[in-house]
């Protein structure tokens, strides 16, 4: 697994480090001497659902220029996080030809750069989007509606996050809902995110089945990632647990939703 | 099966008649003459979960005092609709000795009738309710947190709502989540919460069964109804559906949510 990025020489090694000691390649995370890596604060309401922005500082995102290690241009699975479609754009030019290509935004590209956004959304396979971003890029109050209106526009799974309320995965008239943990604390919430599609894209990655089936165990996993993230301030948590925690976070998860009716 | 209330001679016929065609006793149905039912009017908000209230008319419920009909205080399921607390204990007073009693309750009673209403959350096995009055009900804001308060208020069996994202069943520390199926769109959803109560403990009077398992099930039972409620005006949805209708929702919802993961 690689990592494509830019960061000044203000961010930390110990994270590069933890990226590697986790086996994640960072050829391609480009460190600018003297600038400052991307910076982001903001006050989340009582809700944890919604928050208030206070700093976006871009600093070295505005010269984003992705360059995909030679290594890993065949990858099978790209994951374009949320960022300039022009960006993800050109890492998408970067590769030999991906077997599934998952793309991340948000209401941002939408207000300055549609034109681009429609591009990349007609690129990849499966988009990952929350429901306010879905209403406003289909039109449609209606996720059902909007989820169509977006698999129009290319991507053959849309993939809606709900936060709290979990998440819903759309493929032609089919539909999985996955649902989020019930949490007694919501310590932060930022990265959970991220963190679910890391955790999506890292299952399909590694199980190479771009079904419709498999791609509902990959929003489960992601979703079970997600919920340690929120559990401790940044990536914390995430460093923490091991594949036990994982499968025994799946389990409560398959039992969250377990039920048995009688139909006849 | 037999309903208990009060109404106006405005209230159409047609309507009692429904009732009866369904086998539903009414004779303890009171009919003041000359006399308005209650009313409510109100407009819905966009996302169809939120609405501002026009009119809402007492009318006759001012007076309502329930009176069990002498054939039915045996019954095995009390489900107390969401009304004054004091006429909920007159009902519960009438009664021999229920195996389960369920309440519906609002915001309303929480602000005018604290005292009465803890009184009958006390008394009764489950209560639903929805997430803003659990946070309200309980002070907290994590609903699992203001699931724990509300079962040390009284009651095993904690429901709580939350319109088209679903419900969720707490017990002990054991809990169940129940989705809302996406829908195309959403006509009126007056009386959904109704609905999915009627649905809910309609299953539990049929299967006799007040375990964990069985309420999970009757909560999808009551998913199914609600379903149906809010995709036409009114009642209307509902005497339209039969009984292969709502096996073929319950199969919906059960396909909704399986998923198979591999835990090892």
């Amino acid at each position: 697994m690689a990592l494509v990025a830019i960061i000044g020489d203000d961010f930390p090694q110990t994270f590069l480090d933890l990226l590697k000691s986790r086996r994640i390649n960072i050829d391609g995370v480009e460190i600018i001497p003297g600038e400052k890596s991307f910076f982001w604060s903001g006050r989340y309401h009582h809700d944890m659902n919604s928050r208030d922005t206070l700093a976006t500082e871009l600093n070295v995102l505005t010269q984003f220029d992705p360059k995909v290690p030679k290594i890993y241009k065949d990858a099978d699975v790209l994951l374009l996080g949320n960022l300039n479609p022009e960006a993800q754009l050109a890492a998408i030019a970067q590769m030999t030809g991906p077997k599934f290509i998952v793309m991340d935004t948000m209401n941002y590209w939408m207000d300055n750069s549609y034109d681009a956004l429609t591009k990349v959304i007609a690129k990849v396979d499966a988009i990952t989007i929350n429901d306010e971003e879905a209403r406003q890029l289909s039109g449609d109050y209606s996720l059902v509606k909007a989820a169509s209106k977006i698999q129009s526009m290319g991507p053959k799974f849309v993939i809606i996050k709900k936060g709290e309320h979990g998440a819903l995965l759309f493929h032609k008239d089919q539909v999985f809902f996955a649902p989020a943990l019930p949490l007694e604390e919501v310590f932060d919430p930022t990265g959970a995110g991220d963190s679910f599609a890391g955790g999506f894209a890292g299952y399909l990655a590694k199980t190479e089945d771009f079904s419709f089936e498999n791609l509902k165990s990959a929003i489960i996993y992601g979703t079970a990632l997600a919920s340690f993230c929120v559990e401790a301030f940044g990536t914390k948590r995430l460093t923490e647990i091991n594949h036990s925690d994982i499968q025994s976070r799946l389990s409560m998860l398959k039992s969250l939703i377990q039920f048995d009716i009688e139909l006849h």
